[in-house]
């Protein structure tokens, strides 16, 4: 029979970009008595999200930050949502084409990432930033 | 011990653009008895998504609905699919970088949604439509 | 009262592009004995994603896969990840703005899909190659 259990845990980002929390999620996993079954994250923000992606090469780490920033620039005529600086409005466009919320699987209390997969808060800010998240086990 | 309970819900859109569906999925929670777990919203459609995003300011909302349409704009040369007219293709490419559900921690019956964040449906197509949503919530 | 099920497939893709794969989880839901409730399907790998798309017309199917390869296109001067040729580091980004989990409602054992609704995996190197998918199932 299934069991439900949730806990919330922070990160504490250092400013925009990837940065790595499968350590802290393994580790709030542990706490748990987790099964096998579904672990969902979810972060209750706007500005930024998450990501499951390339765990070794550092390079693939940068590129995929530049990546963003190319695809959702900065300084456009045509940006109105500005209150808190020019990563404000962008910072929801990056938010709204990557995850709010990851769901994955476990099997005996472990997450069944692949050989290269890690989870990645991303976050899409300059300013350092403490961010909630809430983690929901189903199994 | 997690139950799962399922609804399903439609939503009038009035045409291309966010539309806040947070009230009506609370709505339909609180008819389903919930306690704590997760809550999947899934459309049934491929020219519309789910995202959750800014509740507060306007701007936010209209500077996201300026970037998708900059981000993926009609009338290129390659459009094949266009049956239903320019916004045809357009609008699948819109939901493939979009999200088709979203899963939502609960927590006694509550949407566990940070402060700023609603839950949006998003009209690609420029004509209104009804859209099918089912809900399944475990917990 | 809810049961967790779970499952691994590996789905074979001669290359970049989407390749229907509603046939191969329908037949591994069969043997599930599923009910009511929600399936994860989640690709362990970090170069391919997962779909929810237009079902249909394979005008559709190819604009989908240009659309991303122009908004992701190789050789840009800024490419640093590039050890498995120049698809290698696009593949990334292309997995970062789509999916590396789709969470389905189920029905008495069914996929609750969309008239137009099909599931795909999107291959996004250039090789063929063995993908790994886990499938879990609460309900």
């Amino acid at each position: 029979m299934a069991k439900t259990m949730q806990t919330q845990i922070e990160v504490a980002t250092p400013g925009q970009g990837l940065h790595r929390i499968t350590g802290q999620v393994e580790a709030a996993l542990a706490d748990m008595r987790a099964g096998t079954g579904l672990l969902n994250i979810f972060i209750q923000h706007t500005s930024a999200s998450l990501l499951i992606q390339e765990n070794a090469d550092p390079t693939a780490k940068r590129d995929l930050e530049e990546f963003l920033g190319r695809l959702v620039p900065e300084n456009q005529s045509w940006h109105r949502h500005l209150d808190e600086g020019p990563d404000d409005t962008v910072s929801h466009m990056k938010s709204s084409i990557t995850a709010t919320s990851v769901t994955i699987p476990l099997r005996d209390g472990r997450l069944l990432l692949g050989t290269w997969q890690g989870i990645y808060l991303w976050e899409h800010r300059r300013a350092a930033h403490r961010r909630k998240l809430v983690l929901t086990l189903i199994g």
